[in-house]
């Protein structure tokens, strides 16, 4: 986990083996692989709606400075974060390096 | 609709009739009922993820003002927001005039 915290997104990324992808769920609490196996996600709750979007805009942020954007599902004390690589077609190191990132925001 | 955008959102509004959700809509350009009828919705296209965090934000602060709070769906160039008064178990004042308020923030 602190060593795909640490990474950064790289432009082209392959699209990751479901032997790779199961590996690094495995390192990230709480993400799990969508239906498809596409993408992946986690949902995290908050106290209300200022520290929802607190959290939203600290995404945003590290989303900017690695260019790998997550879709959201924002709600008042609930916030769902999706990530997949649109141009690969599925999953690749940059999800489950922003997923960890995501994680080390919050701790 | 200008009339709809100057009203503020009132604790303990009342579910709408059919008729009158109907009126409502045909005063909102581009907002839609849900399959359920019991929330609208409205799907926002901007060019890059700068401008639609930046709508978030202008959202989440009248969201905060009104005390009324929308679902978004949040993706690199698109925002759809989902208004419905969940306490009432469908549709009130409060949904249509924070609609008109988000089509307010973009004229």
């Amino acid at each position: 986990m602190s060593d795909l915290a640490s990474r950064h997104c790289r432009n082209g990324a392959d699209k990751l083996p479901a032997e790779q992808v199961r590996r690094y769920l495995e390192e990230l609490a709480d993400w799990e692989l969508s239906q498809d196996e596409r993408s992946i996600q986690s949902t995290f709750q908050f106290d209300n709606y200022y520290q929802t979007l607190s959290f939203v805009n600290a995404i945003a942020w590290m989303a900017n400075r690695e260019d790998h954007h997550p879709d959201l599902e924002v709600s008042y004390n609930r916030c769902v974060v999706h990530y997949s690589t649109h141009d690969a077609g599925g999953l690749t190191d940059n999800d489950f390096i922003c997923a960890a990132k995501v994680i080390a925001l919050l701790s």
